[in-house]
């Protein structure tokens, strides 16, 4: 079967980065190469598990791209390629956003999670 | 219970507009005011029970506002907020990279699918 058509541009970022973790791995990643043992210990929160789907996910979309050291024990490193480079944009204006924004969005957080109630 | 506070901004973004159809949504309200039934003949491919859920979502979020005009039948229209415009910088530069990239996310769209065999 043919993959369908992006109906919107914006839908093709989504689908690319979309979910709850990919952005955040990505910031992290936009600093430096990063061990997978030391993302666990920033990003709090996420289970083994899903980072390691998360970061095969964008390792086989080609956004970021897995290092092995030739050490031992082996060192194994994550990097943006330049297609994940070319993220900047994105993951800065989101990331600026939330910063501005942190008050009313929590502010939003508070009322979802007292309509859930 | 105290709302958990957001460990990095850009965690915030994605509570707020993350998901498989806000952004599309934002985008066509960036256009102009549209009404439901629009959006949803724009966006095909969405469900009328959860285009609505993500309009509900997005309005008590303060993203969006809904105006109804007082005729016969009344007219319902959805606009960005104050709040929702400031998203404009997110909105075009993750709409400008999916028109960048866009032959390489549908690669990566195949390789998901073929793997998913």
């Amino acid at each position: 079967m043919k993959s369908e058509e992006f109906k919107f541009p914006i839908a093709a970022t989504v689908y690319l980065i979309g979910g709850k973790w990919k952005c955040t791995i990505l910031c992290h990643l936009f600093s430096q190469p990063q061990r997978p043992g030391e993302l666990r210990r920033l990003i709090s929160g996420i289970s083994q598990k899903v980072l390691t789907e998360q970061l095969r996910e964008m390792e086989n979309d080609g956004v970021i791209e897995r290092i092995v050291y030739p050490e031992i024990p082996p060192r194994v490193e994550y990097k943006l390629t330049e297609f994940g480079l070319s993220l900047d944009g994105v993951i800065t204006a989101m990331c600026n956003w939330g910063v501005a924004n942190l008050e009313l969005i929590t502010d939003a957080r508070r009322r979802r999670e007292e309509s859930d109630k």
